[in-house]
């Protein structure tokens, strides 16, 4: 997997456009891996995210306990697996072994980076207050990795029901801070 | 403006993409939108969703007394007008005035919908509790107005900087729920 550091000055620019995430933790048994799409940015830098988990989901008892995930951006190639990670639990299978997703190594977390996503962005959870009555995780990102060789990525977002819009065209219009 | 009642239960499958949305609010004096890409579904039905307004818009002071607000969903044909939007400050200027922006009459809360936009939802906000350490509002969206004269809407996805991805083709893969 080849890897740049991404200054986390940037990493807005990756979350911001609302795209599909893959969200990782560990636990003494095993990584695992869920889907989402509830998240939102909170402060630029350093980059400080929402992150929505159902108390359902086998990842949420993990999550409040490490305190600790990857959060890592696949590419519109990868969107079948995608669907497939958020259709099963955790709880009874190893979902990296049976998706053939590659764990690498995080410099920050003992979650693992996925190395058929686009970013992985190492974080810690900084905020639990809001997640007894939302599941809102606050996440600080500590450490933002994306893959230099994959050119002209395209990401995909969730419109629900297995139905994705895939990035289109880029454009550019004036701009400037207020 | 031609507009059709959507179920509140269908909400999330506009917001989940992360689209750009401009939030309208309604003071004694007028109404006044911004831009906002920092927003995420937090419940499916009734629709709550978590928004980041900064201290420093002119909005969030309007926001937290007022306590609700117009979510406005605008199409690519529109983004030349968005950016302009979230350029400028409407402490000083009447934006609606300024660009052309059509108030329609809202059937919930005092914040008028925009003719222009794709969708239109109407909220209030229902917790606030987040609002001093995060500029997190809460909301419930109230009634969701979508219009049906537009055929296959493109979204646009704020990437920072006035660089905008717009929606790309849709894809439906093998679904089902958990």
């Amino acid at each position: 997997m080849k890897k740049r550091s991404l200054p986390l000055s940037q990493v807005y620019r990756l979350l911001e456009p609302g795209p599909v995430v893959m969200l990782t933790t560990q636990n003494s048994k095993k990584a695992n891996v869920m889907t989402m799409s509830w998240h939102m940015m909170i402060d630029f830098e350093p980059p400080i995210l929402g992150c929505v988990v159902s108390n359902r989901d086998y990842t949420f008892d993990i999550l409040k306990k490490t305190k600790e995930c990857v959060l890592s951006i696949p590419t519109v190639d990868l969107a079948p697996i995608v669907v497939k990670v958020g259709n099963c639990s955790g709880k009874k299978i190893d979902k990296f072994e049976k998706f053939n997703l590659t764990q690498v190594e995080s410099s920050c977390v003992a979650a693992p980076l996925i190395a058929e996503c686009y970013a992985n962005l190492e974080c810690k959870v900084v905020d639990t207050t809001m997640v007894n009555k939302y599941n809102i995780f606050i996440v600080e990102v500590l450490k933002a990795w994306v893959n230099p060789t994959m050119k002209n990525p395209k990401m995909i977002h969730h419109c629900g029901k297995g139905v994705f819009v895939v990035d289109g065209k880029r454009i550019k219009l004036p701009w400037h801070l207020k």
